[in-house]
């Protein structure tokens, strides 16, 4: 193996581990070696279709001739193989949120700290070519100066109820995604966090302690606000859309549809929906991401994405859940402790 | 002049003054009596221009020929206004606000209700044709059960400090329009209302005590959410966009583009700018609320903008403004007394 | 009356007379004197609406008091009726065609030319807003060289079949429009014309000796083509589309819309139709053109479309008519003889 | 080899040939087998890739193990290669044009329907999923019964004048796909072709015997018409447009974009360009083609597009390049013979 080609070891084998095996596969600079699940059938499937190794987690956290792993398993065990697989030197991607716990991710941000090695997690919208592009526009500074961000990001549909009462609530398992970009965007963390939630879509989200619909406010210290819309339910599909207002302009990264046909009938104007959901929208920025982390491992650039970051994310789903509750915004430093 | 005739005294003969005194003119059902104005001159060219005399304010409410009066003075004299003007048995359309101060625009209600005489107040956007076909879909049930609503309002140009200085405050001179809009949309008026505000466009604004850029998020007793956006500056034009969120798809109510033409270069796809401001956007609202007034008026069915739309705006901007102070959210039925 | 206001006579009391009527009397430049038409009652309707008088034709040409006509009868009286008034020193302006002859528009070129006396033909749509940024866009040369045309130009439905037997034809009575506009694009008249028509819209069109739906390609001496597209029913509205190619570009001016109103369900992404027909859409193109006549006869500047540019589109109407019919091109210089 | 997996030879090793490598290899009922170019390290680059093998074309076509192979080479070995490959009992997808000369062509289809292989022409553009969409919406009659179909394919620059020369002109080279999308669309082929040439984009390609620009005219037997438009020069990207007019309604596929992101400034309102070329717009369209021949070889079911395809399009190209020259319409039953 060229010393070039990243080696790669995939923890899990679920839906989204069939995504990365994929995208492990085909880049250039990343080879698929092997794969763990405890569901040995689903591993041993991604593995013969691309060529690599059903075996367990142990056996691939202690091969040497691993470089790097992807962790695509339930959440929570992603603090331990974020510590187990940095421990035993390997570079890491792990999929979003570190963890529920603010607690045990910031115990988890210490203990991989002191291993020096690369940990990213995977806010694979980021690398999504339409809010990368607003983001490159930003920076360039073709609206100005930047004074207020808004995030749509609706999902089509809820997920099952007993998804809900495992998933953190809405502000960890779903707006988590819209704070990171509002951080991405931004270029900072916002001082407090207002929330406004409600189960409209339906009571029985409510009747699990969560929220399936949310606006929340962020305030920065630089006197810039954001705000940023959630629904568990966009029956036309998957809305994720940005708007950033600037002392010179506005970027808006509007939503891709499934195609461009467009037709005329007495009825109206009639065009195709937006891509039903993450897998159809976010597929090129899932390759993207993965060509990201391997570009930083191989060349041991900053990774463009940080535990940091996931970290930061989660303090502020932390917040967020904490004002919808009382009603009153929250300081992040409070939740940061 | 015939019964179905409405012979109107306009009170005032500034800007929007002159914008009133063309749908007044044009409108079959009315017809441009007479204008008063503290500026003589100006009153006689209006006057002169459709075939009206220049009258004093009191001649004009002395009148019994003058069935109408529309009052386009300035905010400090509305209250009085519409009291004397109901006084003298006219039926009234006033620009919006009805008064700065909230207990004065209630007592002014108070007075006006005992006349029995129709009283709308001049929100405008109510009749924008975009946004009227947006409220009659919704009602229709084409998107299902309301659930979210998104407001987006900028102006493009700050005013002038001087200006700002004695305009109540961007929620009591300019969010006063989304007010009305979300409470005419969503058919309800809020339980809570909480505001961010920043002066980030210019730090004189800040200075004389106002915000130049604000989100505010209404809560709704039936747990549906809205989110008005505001801003003094979008140097592209005047961005007035609504979004509905619904159990069964979105509504959305775009700009007004200046032209439909688009150039395709190397340098992108480029097309027209929203209209500049709400003389060019609201221009076909204007002609319609006159329209809806007459008609009202003239057959004695309901006005479709109260003096109770009017207080009700205002009391949401004085919970916004007293939200935006202590970061916290306010009561509606605390601000109202 | 000022030497600086038109006092005008409109020769006809139809629906486009009436919505000239309005583009005189509300310009401050002209005012409306008097109306004639066969039917009497007509003609008083829309004298009384705007303090006009209604008078026969005679009494208009003959009043020293008039300075200017606007012709709105039928087809057949307008060559005539140019004669008369440009003989009487009237300013013309008359609505397309000239004629449906090509020999008698000629005739009445000549002859009018003589008379030194302003006349204008309205092609309205060259003050269509979207039509013009275009044009004005390619004369500033943001697309480089202009290379190839392209007019797509449907009605929503076509006439009743007693009208297409009158009206001399597709080519004559309804492609004249896209003649012109070619002209007015492109700025030179083609050499050769090529017309394919079918009557697929309706059999008893092409019974009457007319097509429905046709393509037209002129070719120009300096190598550039420009082609026409009509068909008499688009059921979802007036389509009127422009595209312009150049060497650094491409301009597109699109359909104006009813509203802004955007849906999205589970059906698709359902927007407004184009407006339905010209009255709807080219309203504010009458307002443009008669402001552009006003000042032109009142400043003695060049008036933008003249006799001239109505005979050149009459000639390309007679060479697709016989192009449709033989199948070759035909050549611009054989039909003018 | 499982008997659903093709086993596949790639006759050529040049930029389009990777672009189907991919496409064999990633698609679960193929794998990619052989690479035969003349130029050697080519060849062995695309096997090395995909675990193929680099052979001679000989070999690869000898070799009994080989189910298919995709003729990637260039245009004057097509017919030849189809003869020997359906001759050797192989299914054949070959690039387009069948040939430049249409008698060669018809010959090849003779002596390959002798064979009783299928072979399929790479008319890429069917696969398309926005003008496979139109096509099916037409065909599930949503706009009634067609009309008037317009083609708009631009290229973003022209090539160079060496291949200019040995293109078989700009009908045979680029305006041949829209001649099968024509035939795709409208299902039938038309009875006469129109054509209207310039070399104005580039006068040398004038001098080389060819054109730049091209407008052509088809008309059908029953009565529909279809006009298509090229350039080889649209700076802004691939233009690649279709609009088809029915009783009931319009159709359009447009163009996709390279992103979604749109900026508003004092400039205007810009988005993002079409794609560049071919290569962006089509890539899902290739991977599209490859699937339907392997379903359809595979389950033995008819091949979406065949030879008879192939030889319809040049045909039409034939007639095209002599109505360019003579300036009349030729009946396509001419060139047939």
């Amino acid at each position: 193996m060229s010393s070039t080609i990243l080696n790669v070891g995939l923890l899990g084998a679920g839906r989204i581990a069939g995504v990365h095996a994929t995208a492990i596969s085909t880049n250039p600079g990343s080879r698929l070696a092997a794969v763990s699940d405890i569901n040995q059938a689903a591993a041993e499937k991604i593995a013969a279709q691309y060529g690599a190794e059903a075996r367990s987690t142990d056996a691939i956290l202690n091969d040497p001739a691993i470089n790097a792993v992807l962790i695509a398993t339930s959440t929570d065990t992603h603090s331990d193989l974020i510590e187990r697989a940095t421990a035993a030197g390997k570079a890491v991607l792990c999929e979003k949120p570190v963890d529920l716990s603010l607690g045990r991710a910031q115990a988890c941000q210490k203990v991989t700290a002191a291993t020096g090695k690369p940990v990213m997690i995977g806010f694979n919208r980021r690398f999504d070519p339409n809010f990368a592009a607003l983001k490159a526009a930003a920076d360039r500074g073709e609206i100005g100066k930047t004074e207020l961000l808004s995030i749509t990001s609706f999902d089509p549909a809820p997920p099952p109820i007993a998804y809900i009462k495992v998933s953190g609530g809405l502000f960890r398992d779903m707006m988590i995604h819209d704070f990171d970009m509002a951080n991405f965007i931004m270029g900072a963390a916002p001082v407090s966090v207002s929330a406004v939630g409600t189960s409209i879509v339906d009571p029985e989200i409510g009747a699990a302690g969560d929220v399936d619909t949310a606006v929340v406010t962020l305030a920065y210290a630089d006197g810039r606000i954001a705000v940023i819309k959630n629904s568990r339910r966009a029956v036309y599909g998957y809305d994720q859309r940005l708007e950033l207002l600037g002392s010179e302009g506005l970027l808006q990264a509007q939503n891709m549809l499934e195609n461009t046909l467009v037709k005329s009938t007495t009825s109206g104007v009639i065009g195709a929906k937006p891509t039903y959901f993450f897998l159809e929208r976010y597929m090129p920025a899932y390759a993207a991401e993965w060509a990201a982390f391997v570009t930083a491992v191989n060349t041991g650039s900053a990774l463009p994405v940080t535990l940091d970051d996931g970290v930061a994310a989660l303090a502020m789903a932390e917040a967020a859940s904490q004002s919808a509750k009382t009603g009153s915004p929250v300081k992040l430093a409070e939740v940061l402790g």
